[in-house]
């Protein structure tokens, strides 16, 4: 049988042997909700890069760049980090740069030894649960976090996975039972649920409340983005 | 306000500045619950080192000695990490010196830079939230987990421990607000919440289920251990 594990934040990650196994990169808030959502808004690739230098390096190239840091957009970039602002025509066709906290970080750490990096958000959760059932690979869920810290909503990602999945593979490690069990908790108000979390707190304070109602809703687009050398398209 | 948080296992130990904080060591299956009866039925003081060939340096001096590794006990010591193996008189008085896969090296970590390191269990969770109503200082619980990973047992005690102070402190951070709502979810039937968690099938396969009820008990024992230089002490 099949394993899925949950890596609670990427400074975790050196306790997981992927070398056999498909990783899905997940930072709710906001990166891969955006990712998804310009994939299902007809965005060709998106290239993650780790440092703004780079991101401005791609731009000079003709990409279209988005590069956010600690929740807000960065100066002289495109795009900011709202998926909103990945629903746009202007889009259709073209290939992103994009640099974000934490979640284009957790993608280059996951990328060196995986089978397959994927990109999951609740946007695209079924759309992966789907894609799973055609691979023969053990699972690793791996959420971004904040600057190395475990956080709720991408746990609750990670626990919504591995509860969607649990008749398929084995669960062995108490990080995927705790996710699990968390959602389990929060599935029926994953707002109210999130209300006092440090992330939202920290979003609220940039008022972007209609972000996170976006976020949070389920299986809107059937897109499975995955990482091929580095460009993440649609599959 | 005092703040409370939870580091999840020690590997994430250098996300949290512990300088003007009390920090709480917990590894319930079972270094810090035998510590705690050790305490509890007159031991005099424990030395937890790192490594075995340090605990065997100690037993050459006349130190009893206890070595843990993969949750069994070391050939060549005095004592295994069973709690019960605590509730003997010849320890009465005694000095032990004790290694074990976790727990001990989670102390090891937080002595150089905490305020003060104390040892919690359930068997003293209750003395813990006493004693830290009379300090001024920050409180961070430091689950020991598995080899680097997290695991159930642990949070439910940090979840437990944040549980009862959380009028008295500020709980501002995820994994705080996670480990108190797993607890949450946990405390009514913490053995059957615990089933299928990794820990205990590990310590079921070596036949110890009477030690899983025991370090499951909460308040016990009014005993709160302290490091005062290497040695814990029952303050």
């Amino acid at each position: 049988m099949k394993n899925i594990d949950v890596c609670l934040t990427p400074d975790l990650l050196h306790l997981h042997n992927i070398d056999n196994t498909i990783v899905i990169v997940t930072d709710i808030f906001r990166a891969t909700s955006c990712m998804v959502t310009g994939f299902a808004y007809g965005v060709k690739a998106i290239i993650p890069v780790e440092t703004v230098e780079e991101c401005q390096a791609l731009q000079a190239k003709g990409f279209i760049a988005a590069a956010e840091r600690n929740a807000q957009k960065v100066d002289g970039f495109e795009l900011d980090n709202s998926p909103f602002s990945y629903m746009d025509e202007k889009l259709i066709g073209e290939k992103i740069a994009m640099t974000t906290t934490n979640g284009t970080y957790s993608i280059s750490k996951a990328k060196s030894s995986a089978v397959k990096v994927l990109v999951g958000a609740f946007l695209n959760l079924n759309a992966i649960v789907e894609y799973l059932k055609t691979q023969p690979y053990d699972v690793l869920v791996l959420c971004a976090g904040w600057k190395g810290r475990t956080n709720l909503e991408d746990t609750l990602f990670a626990g919504a996975l591995v509860d969607a999945v649990q008749n398929e593979y084995f669960v062995a490690e108490d990080s995927a039972i705790m996710s699990m069990r968390l959602y389990q908790q929060a599935k029926d108000d994953m707002l109210g649920y999130l209300a006092n979390s440090s992330h939202i707190r920290r979003l609220q304070r940039l008022g972007i409340n209609k972000d996170i109602s976006y976020c949070l809703q389920r299986d809107l687009y059937d897109v499975v983005p995955v990482l091929r050398g580095n460009e993440l398209v649609n599959m």
